[in-house]
């Protein structure tokens, strides 16, 4: 039987995610990977998981295994409308919606949204899975600008003047794939723009508890709370494997997105939810939190160090004080792709920034290093081959 | 800051499920619902979760935690394919994706195959959770006929002769709403018809293991392999909160199918599926199913029992030899809408079968009672009363 023409319009757009594939080719032995995006297994509480499942199955027992709430699971969402008063974001555990993961959120958002051709305004580079959520629905993308302080205020207001915009989406703190952080004065600049021009933004903030250095920046969403839907995830302060992301909406738009995802999958599974509930409820987060950024911060610490020895003068580095990703730029007309062969000949493999533009005529010259997955001695030879190899590239 | 022409056009054929807003009116104390559609908890396996977390925890480790393939945690696919095999379904673990409940399967499927205005064949009455999957991809439906055997093989061939059909959808064994099963000589002419016109079919098979008499019947996958996306779940023989469904498709649909989900939130829980590998891997199931079986037997046949004697003659019911629903007619012009809330009133609820016609105007005689979450004595007090109800109408 013949498939290819059972496919839908909506197929052209979706792609294998490039950074999955070139993982795959890293993923040999004897290679350094900074390519991946994934959080340490050392940064897991593994000696909580025995006692949160034994709290699980003691206070909510057969309920924990059950079908629940699409909302989600209620004490997890009380427990959110903590962690995110923490965060100065003022919602209730009605407002919350638990999905699985932060890309469940991100594909809601899309269907409930996007028909053909609207637009969605992306700060330029971007983050990958929310392409790869958004492609499906057949958006156009409005690239813009931004710099070492993340998206230019200018270049959203212009976006906004010239094109019916849908949704903006930002990730304005450690972004994947810069590091970068948007600062206060942006923010406010850009919560103004919002409301002037009455557009909605989806905040995407997976990173913001994972700060090494300088003080948090408030969220968007505090300065312009009827036009942010704010995302967030579990991921990378429990378990990514358990698929816990969030996000807190303006109500319209809430209970649009929880028939959306009724029909995607029913609701996010009750038992990691309850795991995650007891996680944040035990204060187990505000404990094991101190010890995740005392496993990244040195190793940021230490490829901050390498690219400032290893690498040649030509090549800078965007300032980030969190996350889990730095952002190396070569010289101008420098080819990534290049580096990256010659790196992986030289047993480093790093992701070319070019697959984070959704103009393929940006970002040759660029590219993401990931400090998580490995140890500082690891990172700084890393780091000295990828700098070997740039030098003899650009000789 | 107004939303309302921000939704995309697909949302207009989105809606609150009937089922859920029924099950809320019902959630009141004092009313005995056969309206539910989720397994007993008396049907999880209460006793091993303790130790399968153990298990899971010391045999994978981190790994049980972290991001993990698309397409599904290997140990599982592995043990799932040994399931199928038991099914007499030939499929290794490539084959077998999991995914986030059925209902991400049915997702899906909806999303890479249906473009606006691409007609889906559904069995009338149908399973109302495929229609919320399929919904937002703007489908239009074809009801084909159904009779106390499930499809008739005449209406599935007419729809192929008269309508362009991108994908048949059907539950072929125990079938939500109707408990019907398709008998052999159905399928096998199902099966040829698939053949002869090139058709796609989607087996859902949620039910299958939960058969209370009588002898299994082999899945259409077994007979029209490259024509049918099998779709199964461990929801009604595990647990549903854990959300693990599967699929096994035609090698060209499963890698798209990836891609799809990857979008949709990357992967299923990994622990949750780590879980159910162990569930499987242990002998677990086999143990642990007839206890299943010997829950809901006794209440299947204790409401066949009441329906006999408690119903008005002029009632019929659908036979059944598992899963777990039974499916009543009333007489020609009675409305089961008067029905429900006489027997509200008396403390009874139960679905009105019209929620499940694509087509409006059928099913107004018809209703689903559910077995699965109540005692025998309350099912018999509950079909009398049923019954009362219903003498009080007809007269």
């Amino acid at each position: 039987m013949d498939f290819t023409n059972l496919l839908a319009e909506r197929t052209e757009l979706m792609k294998a995610n490039a950074i999955r594939e070139i993982l795959k080719v890293v993923a040999k032995p004897g290679i350094i990977s900074l390519a991946g995006g994934i959080p340490s297994p050392e940064s897991f509480p593994m000696d909580l998981f025995h006692e949160l499942s034994r709290r699980v199955m003691e206070k909510y027992q057969s309920a924990a295994f059950q079908y629940d709430l699409t909302e989600g699971f209620i004490p997890l969402r009380e427990q959110l409308s903590l962690l995110l008063a923490g965060r100065k974001i003022e919602a209730g555990p009605e407002d919350i919606h638990v999905t699985s993961g932060s890309q469940g959120a991100l594909d809601a958002v899309g269907k409930l949204l996007i028909s053909k051709g609207d637009k969605i305004a992306m700060e330029s580079p971007t983050y990958l899975g929310a392409i790869s959520a958004f492609n499906p629905y057949e958006p156009r993308y409005v690239s813009m600008e931004t710099d070492d302080h993340g998206l230019i205020p200018e270049s959203l207001e212009q976006t906004l003047k010239t094109h019916r915009i849908k949704l903006i989406y930002l990730v304005p703190t450690f972004q994947n794939p810069t590091g970068r952080t948007l600062p206060m004065e942006r923010r406010i600049r850009i919560a103004e723009l919002l409301k002037k021009y009455d557009a909605l933004l989806v905040e995407d903030d997976p990173y913001s508890a994972l700060r090494y250095d300088g003080e948090p920046v408030p969220a968007v969403k505090t300065m312009a709370p009827d036009h942010v839907i704010y995302v967030s995830t579990l991921s990378k302060i429990f378990a990514p494997g358990l698929r816990i992301g969030f996000y807190a909406a303006p109500e319209f738009l809430s209970r649009w997105l929880v028939l959306v995802k009724q029909g995607v999958d029913l609701h996010t599974s009750t038992f990691n939810q309850a795991l995650a509930a007891q996680y944040l409820e035990g204060g187990y987060l505000e404990n094991h939190l101190p010890k995740i950024i005392k496993l990244y911060r040195p190793r940021q610490q230490a490829m901050l160090n390498a690219l400032e020895t290893g690498m040649p003068r030509e090549f800078t580095c965007s300032p980030s004080q969190g996350g889990m990703f730095l952002w190396v730029s070569g010289p101008e007309n420098f080819d990534a792709m290049t580096l990256y062969e010659k790196a992986v000949e030289k047993g480093v493999a790093f992701v070319p920034g070019r697959f984070f533009y959704t103009d393929p005529s940006q970002g040759h010259e660029t590219m993401r290093l990931n400090y998580t997955m490995a140890d500082e001695a690891t990172i700084e030879t890393a780091v000295e081959k990828l700098g070997a190899a740039a030098r003899e590239i650009i000789g």
